[in-house]
């Protein structure tokens, strides 16, 4: 099963496609990277690229399931209206492909990958890259953010899955 | 030349078709009315109804500017993502249309419209009816919002215009 995660953002978008192996917990990261969009460029033109490139990604690599971070407004005022904007193209694209749709917040984020919600990003970025077997150089930050996304989409899956099998047993 | 003015949500999502006449400052009411998502339904399928919905407006009127309102996150944190997110469908929808595209706060839209930025919505509704040469029976609040963009924007343009031509004039 393919999971993309998506770090939205107007100025730097990441991407991270993670996949597990039927019947095992291993992961493996497919593809990570970064959209990014010119930051001079009027705001309608930014989310059209934005846009067309993530359905490019989405038509691409047809995900089951895009895991979008869950925006919220305390945080950030400046940027916050672009990273809305973007989420929301994020969203609106998986929607038009069929995907599957999950948001989770940067501590549900944490606390799956690391196992508590206060974990540094360099924690959750060791942690991820070590999951999904990727050795030595980690991709960009907003890349490593979003293979997170999607790990803790699979871990959270697996999760389930487990409790599920374990009460069917009863 | 038509303007098509929005003024975003979620929930509601007003839009007002404006035009004028060439060598004319009469202004029309062509269309106004409101887009609406299901309040229960995930976040995604609301934000592709909008798109698809948007998408449908701008193909039927093909407006020559699209005039969207300005979303700020200090008013309301509960709604600001679901307002910004609809934003950024309207966005996107007319630079893929190939609008172009203008953004006003709520008080330049009233400064424009009733002449100072502290007008209630009360004046604002009716200065758009009058102008737009609505008579009685005023649309929906979230229609009049959008319709008072799109005024906003005609109106500015005329004033704009008018510098212009005396400058030359000069």
């Amino acid at each position: 099963m393919f999971v993309l995660g998506v770090d939205p953002g107007l100025t730097r978008c990441g991407y991270g496609l993670v996949t597990k192996a039927p019947g095992s917990s291993a992961l493996t990261a497919v593809a990570a990277g970064t959209l990014e969009t010119p930051k001079d460029a009027p705001i309608e033109r930014r989310l059209l690229e934005l846009f067309v490139a993530m359905r490019g990604l989405l038509a691409q690599y047809d995900p089951a399931v895009v895991a979008v971070e869950r925006v919220f407004f305390q945080t950030n005022a400046r940027t916050a209206t672009g990273v809305a904007q973007a989420s929301g193209i994020a969203l609106v694209c998986a929607a038009a492909q069929g995907c599957e749709v999950a948001q989770y917040t940067s501590n549900e984020v944490k606390l799956a990958i690391v196992g508590y919600g206060a974990a540094t990003k360099h924690q959750v970025q060791e942690m991820v890259a070590r999951q999904c077997g990727l050795s030595g150089s980690l991709p960009s930050p907003d890349a490593a953010d979003a293979l997170a996304l999607a790990v803790c989409h699979l871990v959270g899956s697996s999760l389930r899955a487990a409790v599920r099998a374990a009460e069917a047993r009863r």
